[in-house]
């Protein structure tokens, strides 16, 4: 109870990056991506995604795998669940979506770690909560974040219509304009993991 | 490892508030703070302080427990450790001095729970890093934020200088201006848990 759980990280040199064919989105513009999420709202319920903190460490600092989409818009590596399915299971499959390579034997064996977040979508649009506000009785999203423990060595396939970013968490902290309210407040919610930083 | 952990929480009017003594600030300026800090740290070396999340409900959303100082300062309950007291029993200590009554027996059997968060302070001036900065080796002060779980009753005594604040989380959220950074995100660090709301 007392001591905070560890979490060990890896120089990102012990990581390969290569690369992989382009991973769309299948919205083209904010208004889009809300139609839609009301469209599938009236036939599946409540959408649940999941997203993962996938770290490393640079210079005895951790710092976090974004996914940046054209010049400006980032992202955490996950995505929708199905209906149904499960929440770990689901982590997994989008990782590998989005970061896995497409032979099999090349995919990391992804350690889904801790759920250290929870984000709702209270309406159709853009804003989320780190509650389900009062009087919200049907959410219309509920978004999860999970610690992802990385391996020493791995190999990441990035879709090539995307850049991977490694983001040390001084620049995460406090950047809401930069990185929006979800992935800027990652800081505050790894603060209570002890990290042991591995040198190899 | 799917599913939050689970806090229970009890509604603001199953507690009793009463008062006591005054329980002055050691300092009366932030100058005088940190000029006391850089002493303490010349004997004593970093100094851990110790603060508690006290949890009640209204309406069926999370509020927790704020101690006001003068008109606008707002301080969770707890504070300094003794050099080499342990957390839980000195967060123990602190929350008695600052809620408990006078009368042992009225005392709660206060229940520390997680460590939620940890802040660092990298100098001796008033700003803090959910993170201890890269090439800080000697942070002047780390703080550790613990949920404490109450029972379903419970007696409070606040010293007469001291109001009681009881707030909602969607107050704090997004609200550093009022709050500041260490208090106002206490919603995003609480979102991975379940509340469950009892009624009484």
């Amino acid at each position: 109870m007392v001591s905070s759980p560890v979490v060990n990280t890896y120089p990102l040199s012990s990581y390969t990056f290569g690369t992989k064919e382009p991973k769309m989105e299948k919205d083209t513009s904010v208004a889009d991506r809300l139609a839609r999420m009301k469209v599938n709202y009236m036939k599946e319920g409540m959408r649940t995604s999941v997203e993962a903190i996938l770290l490393v460490q640079e210079h005895n600092h951790p710092h976090i795998l974004l996914l940046q989409i054209g010049n400006t818009f980032c992202k955490l590596p996950g995505g929708r669940l199905k209906p149904g399915e499960n929440e770990i299971e689901g982590l997994k499959r989008k990782l590998t979506s989005k970061l896995g390579a497409n032979s099999p034997a090349l995919v990391p064996d992804w350690q889904i770690g801790e759920c250290v977040a929870i984000w709702w979508r209270p309406n159709f649009e853009t804003i989320m909560y780190p509650y389900c506000p009062p009087h919200i009785t049907k959410p219309k999203e509920c978004k999860k974040l999970f610690l992802v423990h990385l391996s020493e060595r791995e190999y990441f396939a990035v879709p090539k219509n995307l850049k991977l970013l490694v983001v040390p968490l001084f620049e995460l902290y406090d950047n809401v304009q930069r990185y929006g309210p979800v992935i800027s407040t990652i800081p505050q919610q790894l603060s209570r993991f002890r990290f042991n930083m591995i040198s190899t």
